[in-house]
């Protein structure tokens, strides 16, 4: 069957989801593994077709915005964490996806301008090694006037005005001997992107030589850029040792700082990026660094750690008889039942389990004690009384019904709640090294049933 | 700065691609580290803005079709490779990128129906999991008539005739213990799929038990549907040991063969997936198996084995002056100039090795000796006569030259290139283990020009 059929596609164009309802636990919470992240309703063939557009809208979105919530955590909530990643993502709307999606998971910016203007995601960057090459020398920079940032006045000659700064600095004794001659190329580079951006003059200083050449060319045009009444935004490296680079170019700040009286330079932003991921992060705090922001790309959107993430679509319940899907595999196994899903918070404000129940069953209440069980586990199973208890799954799609809905959040209200999440887990359950595993269980009556039915579908084999 | 200036959007809307030349290797080309896939030209402006998006319409292009290729080459040339990573992929647009470009690389079809509409790649899959069991008995079956292939008859109760068969696979001697009673939810929508799709008949058949319910259930359903004169299609694993499974079922299919008379039976198509990947392939290779064909999903369109691709985009030249990016990483070094490409064939057919030289050397000739030096290592250099030149870069967009320019081929072309250009390659190159690296060079005088760059932009150090 080389081809489909055009009727195939007559009949999806003439379906719609007027019969399906949906009930999702809202984006940007905390999941587990087992508890359903979408409850879907309807006609079977229409949800059937649903299957494979919600998971490719939900695997990837859910696997780099937990890896986006991992760089955060190992990197600390001071630093500012930059999504670099649209040249290695899978191709443009891949690329976009994970800008959008690594922000809800707490990154600050992106580098994606499209995705900026699409969500309003903040948008950052630095100029490209090619800028720099790009230039032979000063001569190169034609309109060399710069007005002051308020306007009271207007430098005639910007470049000669770089160039007296950098005389200053490599003729100040605390300064003079790290460097010789600068490049005159990158000098020429950094000087026009900062006549161009005077506001936001972030370069980057590894094309020739960090500590030789682009430090003392940016500051430079730094000091210049702070004769008109403009903040230089700081360094990007991107090559080299990060820690050791990124201590030698605070060193050179302070150095600034004291020799020029110039307060807070020696606090001036250092960015760092170049193949970053959670554990060269984790090796740079151990190690120590004075990096301000890290730009991460290629590991952060391939989600280099782990590259899918394998939730799956299944069918629990039809005409009201419960389905289950058995396997050999117990991981594999699906817990049967349109069902519902709570979670239980314990008297310090964590989180301590999550459970699921039938749908007619009463909701866990505040207060009373309550058996959870281990899905498949016989022995494993707990009393908890809990002090909070919130519904999972909200109803978002209305289908044929008239409930309310809930309203659908701006992204930064997402990337709020997920960050909230975050920080109301047990510390246990979120540290890199063996994690507590956080528990999800079911209702004795829902484990009755499941085993039930496990027990009278499961074909009873022979041991050879 | 969290937002981007409307006047950007505005300049960007406002220039065009008209001033700009596009030389590329032909798509599906076997290429090399250090040698350009594209040469663009033009001003710098502009080429600067297409830094991200071809980058991020080659990387992940070009690792995923080399991704299919590796299955290809592990699974032989024999064998159906069917690519089943739509949930997978980042996204619905990743995951049709992933389509594509796995069909190029040499995989025979997709389950993603949109890239079989958009690029008329082949598509096939078999039902899901859920289909199986959202059956509960045969009962659920209702229109259970079905016309003969030729159309000369009808059978009023395919059911029954199903039944029918079941029962005498059963009473068979060579057949009969193999296994008890089927699960009917399972022969129920077997069944009803074949009344649906009796051209297309593919089980999937281990919702249950392969041997015990799917394969014994798929033959009845398969032998029916050969009363009626519509040949099935074959069957799918998507768990358990699939060396052992596919065997056990080439046995079962061969003893129906045998029983029944119905030449070719023991030839039926077995498909197996469930997180395959090179590796898996090998290792069903070396064990000994009886798949037919392959369903390939997430380690294919994530690329696990390898998640990212890292072409640069590098300024070589601007204003007719050469630009060299150095680092102090040798491999990080680029090749300065505008140049151009050959590769260079032997005696025997194969490619030798890829060279590059200034724009204006002349080309190398069939039968003339030529020194090919390695671009950074003094030592290594050979002296190569080919038989055949093959010049790499073709133009694809004119710019303001009128020079002809490459038609744009068919993705079934590219495919044929894709998979005669690694036929045509030495079997040492290929080999999984060890290969032997492809030789890159340089021309004699594209050597001395980089090396002479390199001394004069090189920062001179200390050591310390």
């Amino acid at each position: 069957m080389p081809t489909c059929e055009d009727g195939f596609f007559e009949y999806l164009s003439s379906i719609d989801c007027s019969d399906v309802e949906v009930y999702a636990i809202p984006e940007g919470s905390v999941v587990f593994p087992k508890v359903p992240l979408m409850r879907i309703e309807g006609p079977a063939a229409v949800i059937q077709l649903l299957e494979t557009p919600f998971l490719s809208l939900v695997n990837y979105a859910s696997l780099v915005t937990t890896n986006a919530a991992r760089h955060r955590l190992v990197a600390g909530k001071s630093k500012n964490l930059l999504e670099f990643g649209l040249r290695r993502a899978q191709g443009p709307d891949g690329g976009i996806s994970a800008s959008r999606y690594c922000y809800m998971g707490g990154f600050d910016a992106t580098s994606n301008v499209a995705a900026g203007r699409l969500f309003g995601i903040p948008i950052r960057g630095t100029h490209s090694h090619a800028f720099v090459s790009s230039f032979m020398g000063l001569d190169d920079i034609i309109d060399r006037t710069l007005a002051s940032s308020d306007g009271s006045n207007k430098c005639e000659d910007f470049v000669s005005l770089v160039q007296n700064w950098l005389a200053r600095i490599k003729g100040a004794g605390s300064l003079s001997g790290t460097f010789g001659e600068t490049n005159l190329s990158e000098l020429a580079a950094f000087t026009s992107y900062a006549l161009a951006f005077p506001n936001s003059f972030l370069a980057l200083v590894d094309t020739y030589d960090v500590m030789r050449s682009g430090v003392p060319n940016f500051c430079a045009v730094a000091l210049a850029l702070n004769d008109m009444g403009y903040k230089a935004a700081g360094i990007r490296l991107d090559s080299g040792d990060l820690a050791y680079l990124s201590i030698e170019t605070r060193k050179f700040f302070r150095a600034i700082e004291e020799e020029f009286g110039f307060v807070g330079f020696g606090k001036m932003n250092i960015t760092a990026s170049n193949d970053l991921n959670e554990e060269t992060i984790d090796a740079l705090n151990k190690q120590g660094h004075e990096v301000d922001a890290f730009g991460i790309g290629t590991y952060l959107v391939t989600c280099y750690a782990q590259a899918a993430l394998g939730c799956v679509f299944k069918l629990v319940e039809i005409n009201k008889q419960p389905r289950i899907k058995l396997s050999e595999d117990v991981t594999k196994v699906s817990i049967p039942c349109k069902k519902r899903c709570y979670r239980l918070y314990g008297k310090e404000g964590y989180p301590l389990v999550d459970i699921m129940t039938g749908e007619d069953e009463p909701a866990p209440k505040v207060g009373e004690r309550l058996l959870c069980r281990h899905p498949f586990n016989e022995s494993k199973r707990a009393y908890v009384v809990p002090q909070h208890v919130e519904e999972l799954l909200k109803f978002y799609w209305p289908g044929t019904s008239s409930n309310p809905r809930e309203e659908l959040p701006s992204i930064s209200e997402i990337r709020s709640r997920c960050m909230a999440h975050l920080d109301r887990m047990r510390p246990d359950h979120m540290r890199r090294l063996n994690p507590t595993p956080y528990k999800v269980s079911v209702s004795a009556k829902l484990y009755d049933f499941i085993h039930f039915l496990w027990l009278n579908e499961a074909p009873v084999g022979e041991l050879e």
